[in-house]
């Protein structure tokens, strides 16, 4: 019953990040955590998004190793094991090739924090990591990948900066939830949307100040957040 | 009754921003005032657009206490009642982050008025505003956003100008209503695209000869407009 | 009956460049003449399109005086008389503020011809007119545009290229008919785009040879054509 | 039958790329072979897509006669055999002219392998065609349009890198079928687009390693590969 709840929930994170146009065919990969259980569920690889279900939702252990379900996981898999290994805190990972979070990672360019929109969700740029070496392409690529993500969030708290650009290849998101990661998969894309066009129009726009970006972060997470209902 | 209709309108001009594409999640707010009552209307904190009613925007006063309804009114509400106390022929106001005023805001750079498409709405460039210093935002952040709207204004007609962009935040503008300010909101976004894009195409474009300029803006406004059936 | 049909053709124009996305609000007129009656069918002024029907085109002749209709004709009325006494063998014009042929003309740059799309369509670059002095803007504006566009044509056939730049203002197309005129109305918002894109790839692109222009134009447009089923 | 089946599969691969939004009006042309009956079928021209049936695919052989259907085969059917000869392992051809593939076409730049996105479908830069000369131009311009893609695969696998830019002009994809083909269309405009924002935000960008070009080509190509259920 838990697991399926986690299919589901790990299903629709699936279906949302094609419904916000951000996945061409398969070009994404949504996965969620029951870190009681110990379980991983998550996409499975190369299948059309149009008639999944929640049984096609691969579900694995934290090794990887297939727990339940017929079909081969995401062959992005063991980049999410490193990702949950290293950040604790987090309940789902999205990955995606959206257009321009996609193409600041190809330009191996932090996206810098240049306004409040981004300050809201990410306190502080979003990082990129360093391009993998011939040995980390050659021996385990995909956790090699994981572990160039928790080293570029080396003294960074993947709680307040809940994404990162793969150097020469796409973004990853996580969150609380697989929702909540799906979430920040947009909210990412529209930032590297915003942050293109402003240096176009301004190629030395300067980042927020200090004391603003933490005012906006801080209005909208922790305890004296004022935004909301809540 | 006369509130009730108020409360109509605003949520007509809050649903009309995201039906024209300005509003990603909850990144917007539309409010509308009644100056014969004193009693302005606004989108609540962080609700989602989906199932909103007009029972859910908020009723405050001018002082911003909550005159009716049951939710916390925009986190943006000290904003707008500066707004609507410096400028007093405005009846309604529009927040937006859509992506390239917001751009044009992050860069700091007011958009000159480069062609007549501009010059039909807004006579003159869309001005930006100073960045706020640590004073402004460690006390009273959204009162002194809106001072820092208004300090922009010495000297320009908020009528003939119906909108602004904030430094490294987004643009608001404004007009007779709530309906009418959300116009000006869609037609602001599309001058930032016609204006980005100019400038890419000609770097050195120049602004609207002044004689065209005002030409135009009074073919649409004023005593002696001649466009549509008036 | 005759007029009615016009009336007709210029609605299924004036909608058609609307379903097309080329205009927001208003932003936009198409007309259609029938030289045998002297007679020109344009949009009224400032109407929505939402619910306009063939009786709210107006009916003028070639003085632009109305022969059957309540409502005023379009405020651009006067360029489309110009146009169609200048250029005689055109049936219909079609202006609209399509977002990258508005930034071309604002940015005062006619569009090179940089590829064989440009060429099916356009015999050589889109021209773009001089800038309107002061005596043009206070008397008689909307017919300087038009005395303007005509200027920019001397040695140019207007049926080898049918549209134009207005600098700081938008385009104009037209063709045989006011269908045809639409048409050239997406294709050049098209070409536009895609020069656009060229330039930003490569600021040097160079125009198509001569002889390639040539052979595109003429597989598509005179008695040799061999395009189509025709 | 065999042939109607072929006719229905390039149907197919014409429509799609319509609803994928590489298509303006009827700028652009799908073909299927077969190759043991050396039957090829391809889109008649200048016909729009709307209401086409599979009985209007024109049938013809290699040396381009008509072998069934009453509609003149597309103009760039020369194109198509000239392909079909030299690369014998494709089953399909399509020809667009989508934007921003275009515009690097136009901008005379071949497509730089900058992310794995591109790795896992073109093992390699997306070539571009030198331009045709006055002589290619003046006889048999559609075989030489061919025979330029052919001379700038020379060195390449076909099968590898799934397409070209004709220079000056626009995008051709090949693949085992019609569909196939159809999909690389919709691929390589998506990576134009990436490659163009990436340049934008780094105009230095750096061509993925070798190492991890190989790796994304083989985890999705050849024996070796690791992606998808198969």
């Amino acid at each position: 019953m838990k697991s399926e709840q986690l299919r589901q929930h790990v299903l629709d994170a699936n279906l949302e990040i094609v419904r916000r146009g951000l996945v061409l065919y398969t070009w994404g990969n949504a996965s969620g955590i029951d870190r009681a259980e110990g379980v991983i569920a998550i996409k499975p690889s190369g299948v059309p998004y149009g008639n999944m279900t929640a049984a096609d939702i691969v579900l694995v252990d934290l090794d990887g190793k297939t727990v339940d379900g017929k079909l081969k996981p995401s062959s992005d898999l063991d980049t999410h094991l490193v990702l949950y290994k290293a950040f604790e805190l987090i309940g789902g990972i999205v990955h995606t090739h959206s257009r321009t979070a996609t193409a600041w990672a190809q330009a191996c360019r932090e996206i810098p924090c240049l306004g409040t929109t981004h300050a809201d969700y990410f306190h502080g740029p979003v990082p990129v990591t360093r391009h993998l070496g011939a040995a980390d392409i050659h021996s385990d690529y995909e956790g090699a990948t994981g572990r160039a993500i928790v080293e570029a969030f080396d003294g960074l708290d993947p709680v307040a900066v809940p994404g990162v650009l793969v150097a020469g290849h796409a973004p990853f998101t996580w969150g609380k939830t697989a929702a909540e990661a799906a979430y920040h998969s947009v909210v990412l894309e529209e930032l590297a949307r915003i942050a293109m066009q402003t240096l176009a129009i301004n190629p030395h726009a300067a980042p927020l100040p200090k004391a603003q970006l933490d005012k906006h972060y801080s209005r909208k997470h922790g305890k004296n957040a004022t935004y909301g209902q809540g």
